[in-house]
């Protein structure tokens, strides 16, 4: 599967990891308001062997620590049971300025 | 611009940079026999600002490093004069078992 692939699900599941973590240290339920957006300040992906294409793909995101607005999620993607690349994002939550509007559509950073 | 697209821009562009590269270091032309094919190891990219759309977006790389069969790449995203994104890719020389046999297609890693 191409890199540029794996990496845009790696970069998807740790903003949504990071979203979900916060919510969950305010005590709070998911999609309650205000929203919590993050955005990816980094990205950093190893690829330890070629993933395949027609199996199902698992990535796991771990929240290794949350600081203020900036959350740092590792992340794995497997293909049978084996590690085929290694991930992790660093999310910041989305500055009021950038958030859209209500009923806006939101687009990805 | 979506987050996964300008990863997928810089490793590209890494990948080609660090087969010119090795082309070069090896005193050949491009596209001469065997050819030389790479495959990223890792990808680290920093998003400095966001990326608009409906500009020229240029990319430029910078070998900082060739070591053997890895090559390290620096590289900038910019548009319109302003650095949005920097990153790095390591590319490590495909081994012989991954290539394609002549006439067949190459998909990227």
């Amino acid at each position: 599967m191409y890199g540029g692939l794996i990496v845009s699900i790696i970069d998807c599941h740790g903003i949504g990891t990071a979203a979900a973590a916060t919510y969950r240290a305010e005590g709070r339920e998911m999609d309650t308001q205000p929203a919590l957006r993050f955005v990816t300040a980094s990205l950093h992906v190893e690829y330890i062997r070629p993933t395949p294409m027609g199996t199902a793909l698992e990535v796991r995101g771990k929240v290794k620590e949350i600081k203020g607005r900036k959350v740092v999620v590792s992340a794995t993607l497997s293909a049978d049971g084996m590690i085929c690349a290694k991930g992790e994002v660093v999310a910041v939550q989305m500055p009021e300025h950038m958030m859209p509007r209500s009923g806006e559509a939101l687009t990805s950073p």
